[in-house]
């Protein structure tokens, strides 16, 4: 067994014992989930209205600082959807991280629009402001609409940075803070920093849905735009059944929106939960050679939605060994997800020099992070 | 008040004295509902994988005789996924329907494909086959890949006949079954007559999980292939996160596939209910001139998911009349959906000849007929 393994074990020894099995994320349901959700089927408001929805809605602005919340049924819809109202269109273009879950480049896809690829920063394993703007100035020929930062594990990238660049280049920013859901850049929610931002509930995530998703945004009417083309852009109206342009079945169901509701009452506790823990895996590991904790920088606070280890250098063998070691006695880790420029679709995609994901994807192994 | 009104107040008063208010249809929960959305929060089991999700696609499948069915987020998301494995792709055509709810045109849109709208027949506001034969003949040079029935209100078209078009012209026939549920065509359930099917569980349908879907098939090739592509197209691995083709997210959470098994339980029951409700509305209007209650044909048995009324002869005053009156009393009403090629996002799509789909258009009022 690697040392890495061997502390891993050490460190979860009486939840492996107590429960057979250390998962890498599984939610947490200790309030009023149960009663909230019972609530929806004892009245009937399981759907497309009710009043866990505006309620969902409101604790998601609260909670972000972000004006307006428009709740959707998962996070790659909402994304799809942050970069219509960014005007994206098929045969647009749209910068986003390879190093991210598959979802940010699938919406980028649903919208008939292309990716383009850009490196992250080592200290955020955020997109870099840097590289973007060399890339951006290099392309200002191309149809390049929208830049999507990923705040990845939590981390928020380096948003001044980014909003500087994508505002002198005339880009929109939209933010994929689907990991992010108690963050804040420099004292401020992630979210607030860029046209439109979404956020994912889907069952691994900080809070859950079951599976679910918003859209953020301080500007008024691109909210309103957002819950029209959301739900089938119906125009109001007693009873006539008229849409003014093609919109989608998006709205998140009551039944769900119940279930976020009694999450985002926990969400400040289940972030502390997971600091503390990110604070004892760094302790755990401190002193063992080449590796580290991935802590968060100087400017920001994380919500450390999944601690990650990085080693010093690639090694996939090892990366590979660990969680297999891991996964024999019960402790589920996992390695970075394969950086969108591998994978067959999106091998063609335009992209700029990758030293950072391409080193990362062989670093990283995620830890168990559930919020208890 | 008009007759029509007086009738419908009297065929609900106590309803409405008891509860002050009859919906148009509202989801009955009066089985194992609690219950099994209890047991997904307390094991912690509500998102992405879990028992029931597999528990209902097998329901499904058992209640419609159709192989295989793959539970997805929403009706819409069903019938993208079912045009796209008709091979439907930017720049093809797909016939639908004028007569119909948006989401049909909707989906052909979110595949990057253009609607071109045929007329119904006024026995089974179903897609009229011999207009169809007449069209897919005009039009063999353009790119139409699949046809789209929808089974209206619950009434199966004639599904022999669009099957025997549709395969002498090489085109695939989906079926949007959203609202046939529990409709049989000449003893077999509608959703085995085409390539693929799409379901839907919205709150107002015969069965609801808030918001979900499913797509049916009996290929069982397909069947994986719409699990693959609804499930982020993730290749099996136990821990690498490697996807072969832009997916969809468009798994069914597993709380609302909870939802739906105590659904599906009492589908058998729902479907008795309305067949009554749809006699006694029958018996209710008899003798009055110019109405009549829409009723099954001869080859099939209706879900009557919805019972509408249609007058003889188009009057949109008398049936806004209807509604109004209806609705001051509590007794909620609604006019047919507006024709697809009347709305601006569709109006400049190829169409037929619509004669009866006009004449419809303003001729009928869905009534209450919630399951109970």
């Amino acid at each position: 067994m690697h040392e890495i393994t061997r502390r891993l074990v050490e460190f979860w020894r009486d939840d492996a014992k107590a429960e057979g099995m250390v998962p890498l994320h599984a939610p947490v349901f200790r309030g009023n989930e149960a009663a909230y959700v019972k609530d929806c089927i004892d009245t009937g408001w399981v759907s497309s209205v009710g009043a866990y929805v505006d309620r969902f809605e409101a604790m998601l602005a609260e909670a972000t600082g972000v004006a307006h919340a428009v709740a959707v049924v998962n996070g790659t819809a909402a994304l799809q959807v942050c970069l219509h109202l960014a005007g994206v269109r098929p045969g647009h273009e749209v910068v986003v991280p390879s190093l991210t879950f598959v979802a940010t480049a699938n919406a980028v896809s649903h919208c008939g629009a292309a990716c383009r690829f850009i490196d992250v920063e080592e200290r955020t394993l955020g997109l870099d402001p840097v590289r973007l703007d060399a890339h951006l100035t290099r392309h200002k020929d191309r149809p390049i609409k929208a830049v999507v930062v990923m705040h990845a594990f939590g981390q928020p990238a380096d948003l001044d940075g980014l909003a500087e660049v994508c505002a002198r280049h005339g880009v929109a920013l939209v933010e994929d803070a689907a990991e992010s859901l108690g963050s804040l850049y420099k004292g401020r929610h992630t979210g607030n920093h860029g046209l439109v931002a979404s956020l994912s509930f889907n069952g691994n995530k900080i809070v859950t849905t079951g599976g679910g998703g918003a859209i953020l945004t301080n500007d008024a009417a691109l909210a309103k735009r957002a819950k029209h083309l959301t739900t089938t852009a119906k125009l109001p109206h007693p009873f006539r059944f008229d849409h003014d342009e093609v919109g989608w079945n998006y709205r998140l169901p009551n039944l769900n929106a119940a279930l976020g509701c009694a999450q985002m009452e926990v969400l400040a506790e289940y972030v502390e939960h997971k600091r503390r823990l990110a604070e004892r895996y760094d302790a755990a590991f401190a002193g063992l050679d080449g590796v580290r904790i991935f802590r968060e920088t100087a400017e920001v606070r994380s919500n450390y939605w999944l601690t990650a280890l990085l080693l010093d250098r690639p090694d996939r063998a090892l990366i590979e060994r660990v969680i297999e070691e891991a996964s024999a006695v019960g402790i589920q880790c996992r390695p970075l997800w394969t950086p969108m420029h591998r994978l067959a679709m999106y091998g063609d995609c335009p992209r700029d020099a990758l030293p950072v994901t391409e080193s990362v994807a062989d670093r990283l192994i995620s830890l168990p992070s559930s919020p208890r």
